[in-house]
């Protein structure tokens, strides 16, 4: 058993967030890369509608082309029933739903209130329950909002607990501008922890401003064990053109490895990831 | 369409033939790199004993682990009826039978005479053809014979002749040791295309000896446009450790698009898979 579990979020997450579109049988042998470097979950599409994201219209070919494995989880993203229902047909480990600490995120990212996005995941809960697979919670903009600024620790803690009592078995904490502070992950960390086992808690930093390896030692401080990365830094960041956005798995891997703990992963197949990650950017 | 089709035959005929025993994901990984090449028809695997073929043993995990996908026609080598059906029960587009020009290589290689060889195929062309897959047909040995010497071209047309009427749709013609010179190679293909039609031959050529090219020209010259080769020269030589073994897939495409022949690959993804094919030899 690994110390800690690197959850890799580049198929999605990064790819979704780059400008150019990726042919889907790039992306397979993106993931086929992952599975060799033994990434254990990854994250590798969106059940979204291509006129809103169309980085992810080729979701149901890339689930078809990625076969279920022993001890891997496949982990998708979905943005309501129609989504977990379409992705369930095909065959998943995981759902997973993405919501925000800050209401202004959350109306502008994903069209709603923090409230009314929890309600619209409840049949998608569900559905996970029924079809016997994990949901995975997203809270972004859990220290800090590009639009409001700050976040209270109480406002990451309540949208966490909504998510446990819709029936996530984990939710990821996110820093998705990467503003936050050690300090300012330090008392979320603390608000939240004090109310949720910090062994179902993830979290998820971005790297724009140098801090997610110090937010890991912190998160890592708290006794969270679960980080989300992505393989090439893919991505980018939304907000600030050509800076880094999703931490990178690569350096991810060897901080922890350096700190002693080990996380499974093959760093030889890893840097075979990162290198065809990289010339998929460009 | 491309004037040339390229067989893919490394992750079954070139890891068969490297000592090292690749794990399945990474031969996963290769294969989604040569998708992402667009290479239109991969022979994977081998459905035989992992008592004789250590390197083959995780075929099944390697066949369910490479879904159908749209123009890709997955090709595994079958020795007989035990392993067609196996095949057939997962799902392939093509069954791929192996024998011989010269009676020593067969009694060596696969333990029986030619004609006997040719009669242990008739059950696995009849699942073929029931279950409406292509059957593909090696000739090894065609010209040169490490036990034998030359070939005489009457030997090659014989055994090509007997597996068209067993039902292969296309037969695969094998220089295995690269001794075979250009004249040798023209000899060889003047008598089987004087009996069959080159577009429904193949040529399988190694480079041990630096000739495989120069024989690629003379088999375009016969008119034929199906050329097998290995990315990253796996398999080498099995008689002269070190030595070059099957043509390797990149100087092979170069070549063909030099003399403007298309082939229909991406040559960026197939450095890709180049350069990751090397990784797996060390």
């Amino acid at each position: 058993m690994a110390d800690v579990t690197v959850i890799e979020v580049g198929p999605r997450d990064g790819l979704q967030n780059e400008k150019r579109i990726v042919p889907t049988d790039d992306k397979l042998a993106l993931i086929a890369l992952l599975r060799a470097a033994r990434l254990p979950r990854l994250e590798i599409t969106a059940f979204v509608s291509p006129k809103w994201v169309p980085q992810m219209a080729d979701h149901e070919a890339v689930l078809r082309g990625t076969p279920p494995a022993d001890g891997l989880i496949r982990s998708v993203l979905v943005p309501n029933e129609r989504g977990a229902q379409a992705a369930l047909a095909i065959g998943v480990e995981e759902l997973a739903v993405f919501t925000s600490a800050s209401e202004t995120f959350a109306r502008k990212n994903i069209n709603c209130s923090i409230s009314d996005s929890i309600g619209r995941f409840a049949p998608v809960a569900e559905l996970a329950r029924r079809n016997g697979v994990r949901l995975r919670g997203y809270v972004s903009c859990t220290v800090e909002c590009p639009y409001e600024g700050p976040i209270a620790p109480q406002a990451a803690e309540d949208v966490a607990i909504a998510l446990f009592e819709l029936g996530c078995v984990e939710v990821s904490l996110a820093d998705t501008i990467g503003r936050a502070t050690p300090s300012g992950v330090d008392a979320m960390l603390t608000a939240v922890t004090a109310r949720l086992p910090s062994a179902r808690l993830a979290c998820h930093f971005h790297d724009t401003f140098g801090h997610a390896l110090n937010n890991i030692d912190i998160a890592l401080a708290h006794g969270i064990g679960i980080f989300d990365s992505a393989v090439g830094g893919l991505g980018g960041c939304p907000y600030a053109p050509g800076a880094a956005g999703n931490l990178s798995t690569l350096p991810l891997v060897r901080h922890l490895e350096n700190r002693g703990l080990s996380t499974g992963i093959d760093m030889a197949r890893l840097k075979d990831a990162e290198t065809f990650a990289a010339r998929l950017r460009s």
